[in-house]
């Protein structure tokens, strides 16, 4: 064996056939969903149908929030000096830092640390309790609590009931739940936000808190290209972009056929 | 208004509201794939069921390649020298280019030569022999037929048998077709590829040519984000790595549950 | 001999003995500029002192120019999100693209044809009137000419005569005066800004075109790290940056000790 | 004041008139060097001419290590790609991270505590004392001591040697040189790297450790410009890259003229 060997369980590849994690992609294809097909690379296994669910929603909860984030800035300025798709693309990744979609992993880290304080014992709400004392006497904000623009995050409601309906809460949800409890006694607006609630659901799903941001670049690279085809086509290069500017003339506010 | 306002249709963002063209992201959320979702983002309307599967099968078949291509080893050499996820995401995003995943973009235009040549009357086999003649003359290689290690695209056969049963085909793939059917004759073995299915798909889809590279890019992250996981948990940092030397040891050959 | 083998001329690795391009590397250091030294990286042999000094006068001529570029937008928001440095400089590289940074290339491209039609026997002026028609006929924009802030760009008018003090302008400098003159003659206000004096100083001593972009992103790279480290000092995280609202308010303008 | 209003104090931009830190950008070309000039925008003041050669010296010393790096891996798998220049200099950019290029901050921080301990009293031999003790107690290894390669590394050496030279050593040198003193003691083979040497250099002249992998890719990127040249000019695309499997091929061992 050569002593630069190493190993890899992702994906075998022979010719004519490719298999992830043992299936073979073309038996994927058409038979599972994209969230199915991204769980069972993850984590080795295919999910049950109501996980592969909560997956899917995951993602298509994170596909666009408009032109204010600082990634759509980043996007939006490298099409403008005339970068290709794939250049936007790994500017606006590269936007996805500590402030900005970094929250999802120090919230999976905070109710990591609540999760093991119920295991060891404490009700949720001792345990929430003493997260939120622990943040403050660190002079730290809670991440995933609060957002710039919504008091009640639609998809934060969403995400959650979708999981209730599923099955799959467990732990990290309810310390999640139950600080969100504690903060509404204490009379602040400070709602769990997007961040949180798929921080709260990838954690009782078992994922790594170091995986949390990319779950946000994958998904949000389809509102990405979106920015861009849209930059190109509406705007003349090399334009100095202010976000605030913005206006939004898409289509009317509509309702889902048959929701 | 400002003379520096400008216009986005895209999406509308207002206190616990967010609309993706039109509809709320709430609502979206375990109502449509993410497959459909992406198709609404970039093409502002939802597509039907049949279609919204295609899109599925699409990013699925791109989910990865094991540790073979460029942008695998951008990808891990940057996860060895310690670089955040969203750095490695972005280092592969970044190997992305006109050699690597660029044929789909390639193939697009040439099939819409050959769909405008259909449109002006003439028969599908004849548009094919055109651009064969056409592209050798011109010294290139045909984008989209070929594989360093396929002689028979396990995804190219099963993603063109999808289209085929969602009733979505259209004159890209039947130039596509035509094209395989003239390279056979000849006694070459350039079978369509990946590459040049997802192209052919794409164009009877109505994508532009220039989005090409961004489904590959969105669903590889899936991949490369298990490829760092494995470089993290597996191998030591400022390792240095020959993808020639990489062994499978994962899940053995499985099928499907239920298949 | 592995068929993988290959071979690289630029630096040669031994236990405690760097050597580039032949050169060991200690004595380099403190006995040649890092304009020389990058001339001799990029061409194999070490330039003369007068044109180190035309290369070290082209990159302190892009270090930088404050707030108003795409790239130090790109290096700002990056910083915003909490980006590492390096992060943040790369998001600025990525927003140096066709056009932002690209004239220098183009404009090396178009100089090469009109120093070609001087070589064939064209003077200098008809060779800049051919080269003015075409591009007109062909409805592009002269790459290097005009500035959307400088009608009179100091960085053109100061490296061009620094390459006449040092002896080393050759014909695309000639091309390039010959442009001015015949732009100047039809009473348009084009004059040659930084990226065509660049280009024209770097074809004259013999750089390919392809790295023009390099030495703009290379020297800039210094101005990026400024701009970075004033966003932490100053700013707050996640700031929405709008570059039409800055203003400077630094060292107020003086004159060089002993100029 | 518009509430976005904000400040700088890096360029003012005027018509015709660049002020980089208050001095004329056409001043500053052909009157000082780029170490100069990176140093005058870095700080707001024009270095000494002695501080401007150790500049100098610090990125000569940078511009290249031949293939091993993983950041020379990463420039030259995007060039085979097709990625343009700037997406293999941004990718080798995103390779300098923790575990290289990183050294130089954390010997910083290093250097600064035990610069600390010297100011308040002790000796720089107790100092480096307790800072090996510290560091081995943590668990960790002295970033800035050892190389893969170099038992004795050239270009430490010569920046020392340069610096005394230049009478602007400082405590982070002193320091740097009682931490070697006392690990050849102990009979390791640990000698100051370049990372080491650059740190203790860069830290008695004030700089930052936020910069440090700064001055590494700035200088760096002249490296893999050549890199980059060379394998568009000498290697097929989509190779597979095997930085063990290569041969120097470039000019043989030379002396510098004159030395």
């Amino acid at each position: 064996m050569a002593d630069n060997a190493w190993k890899t369980a992702v994906t075998a590849i022979a010719p004519n056939e490719i298999r992830v994690r043992g299936y073979r992609i073309d038996e994927l294809m058409g038979r599972v969903s994209f969230g199915e097909a991204m769980y069972l690379i993850l984590r080795g296994e295919l999910p049950g149908e109501a996980v592969g669910k909560v997956m899917e929603a995951i993602i298509v909860a994170s596909i666009d929030h408009g032109v204010t984030p600082p990634s759509a800035l980043a996007v939006r300025n490298a099409a403008t000096t005339g970068a290709p798709l794939n250049v936007c693309i790994a500017a606006g990744a590269l936007a996805v830092n500590r402030h900005h979609g970094g929250a999802v992993e120090d919230c999976m880290k905070l109710l990591a640390r609540g999760a093991a304080r119920v295991a060891a014992g404490e009700t949720a709400a001792a345990a929430a309790a003493a997260l939120i004392a622990d943040e403050k006497a660190a002079g730290r904000r809670l991440p995933g609590w609060g957002h710039r623009v919504h008091t009640d995050d639609p998809r934060s409601r969403r995400l959650l009931a979708l999981v209730a309906e599923a099955g799959v809460a467990g732990p990290h949800i309810a310390v999640a739940e139950a600080i969100a409890a504690e903060l509404a006694k204490s009379g602040k607006k400070l709602p769990l936000n997007v961040d949180g609630a798929i921080a709260a659901v990838l954690a009782d799903l078992g994922f790594a808190s170091e995986l949390a941001n990319g779950f946000f670049i994958l998904a949000r690279t389809a509102g990405w290209m979106a920015h861009v085809a849209e930059e190109v086509a509406r705007e003349k290069p090399m334009r100095r972009i202010d976000q605030a500017a913005a206006e939004y003339d898409g289509p009317p506010a509509r309702a889902l056929p048959g929701s």
